[in-house]
């Protein structure tokens, strides 16, 4: 790579992305880059996919909504070549945040949808009905437009983002389940070297037998490989037929990896290994 | 049931809900009931748990965009005794919908989020860079409060809906993948008989030791229940644990069911019957 490395991660700027990217480039030796804020999910898959000189930064799942839909499904459509490199986890505390100091006054509240499911109880319990809920595309979204809005707006956010828009927090962690979490992924063109606790992220898609799936995860069973994760997603061809996702606890280059994958191999329609890392 | 049962739906009117209602009233036997149309899922749920005279119907799987998580994650808190009790499949298909029928003045557009995810590629290239999105909690809610927004303001939603608040088809079968369809399900108060067709749908959750998943799938394979679906959820306690949510396809009487649930019952920390029910 002669270019500069540019990063990628999901905006804008005082998103929760924004705290995971700084998370993950502590650990980079090399500290040149550019960074660049992108307004959705797959604008920032794009650019990775398309440009190997970029690195992108987005989230992938969340401890109580589960799997961010957009990050695994786009990571699908890119080309082979482009992997999860890292992963970090992030706690997300959401802050109610405004103009104002004055949380009589506030009647509209806007965020993701997520992030007001993540509030319900909150809302419910501190505005009664009398609080519209407006949708945005990001909590950091909610909380920049707030700087055009009156004072009986509110946004649902990270204190990050207030700070860095000059907006009060009214009241911090008022997520209805504190103990709520974010894995964000760093997504490159490269398979990163083993560190010694290392995961591999696996796709694949395999006709709708009778066992087919049982007989899969046998294979990783017999080579003592510990299933970590496996969530479906639809094929989006025919409504009953799902691509998994897989993670186990392995580098790639663990013989024992090897080793399953050629004996799953004749009950695979597709697969692709999505990464090996570590967090 | 001394009462007269009540049929309680995701509304508004006009929703695609609403159209799968329709179907599955179609083979009910006792045609005495009156409707009510509500505008949460989780309120649907919350009647149908809290009195017996309630019939609820939701949708819980999407061929695009996988499963309602707001219907599986409700479902879970419900008592003992709320099951699935049949299940219909509706094709979805999106239309632009405006007061006026002039395309060329639009410039705003509102649905749910996975409506407008739906159309992205139909929008970007009919409106290129020009149209704002705005987030509603439903197509029929986006098409009825078009009703008092002027000309340049296109919802995107259903035909139904359309024609129920008195407004113009600009364009039919937008969404960009042609062959969408939802999942519908009907909730009630006891398991109905078998059909000869049937699946049974289970949520179960057992601790993360290696190879635990697959020995609990192995029980379904060794007692010939084909494993129609699986999909893992947060546990929303500890990131990294998830409750399992598997349809096999057979009813719980069949003597199958029970010695493969026999079988696994001492590998789980807890498991549920949500129902045994044909299409």
């Amino acid at each position: 790579m002669n270019e500069k490395q540019k990063i990628a991660y999901l905006g804008p700027k005082g998103s929760y992305t924004e705290v995971a990217t700084e998370a993950i480039l502590r650990d980079f030796t090399n500290k040149d880059f550019t960074y660049e804020a992108h307004n959705s999910i797959i604008k920032v898959i794009e650019l990775v996919n398309s440009d190997i000189n970029y690195v992108g930064i987005v989230p992938i799942e969340n401890s109580i909504e589960g799997i961010v839909r957009e990050t695994v499904d786009n990571l699908l459509n890119t080309r082979e070549g482009v992997y999860i490199t890292k992963e970090t986890i992030i706690p997300i505390s959401h802050c109610l945040i405004s103009k104002s100091k004055n949380i009589g006054k506030i009647n509209k509240i806007m965020s993701i949808g997520q992030a007001l499911a993540q509030c319900q109880h909150y809302i419910s319990r501190t505005f009664s009905k009398n609080a519209e809920l407006i949708y945005t595309t990001s909590t950091s979204e909610a909380v920049k437009q707030l700087i055009d809005l009156p004072d009986n707006y509110a946004a649902i956010g990270n204190a990050k983002a207030a700070e860095i828009y000059g907006l009060n927090i009214i009241e911090y962690e008022i997520n209805d389940i504190k103990d709520n979490k974010t894995r964000f992924v760093c997504l490159g063109s490269h398979i990163p070297k083993p560190t010694g606790n290392d995961k591999t992220s696996m796709a694949f898609f395999t006709s709708n037998e009778p066992g087919s799936l049982v007989n899969i995860l046998n294979a990783f069973k017999e080579n003592n490989l510990n299933l970590s994760y496996i969530e479906s997603r639809p094929s989006k061809e025919i409504f009953g037929e799902y691509t998994f996702f897989i993670d186990f606890d392995a580098h790639i280059q663990n013989k024992n990896v090897q080793a399953a994958i050629d004996k799953i191999s004749p009950l695979l329609s597709w697969y692709r290994i999505l990464g090996s890392y570590g967090g």
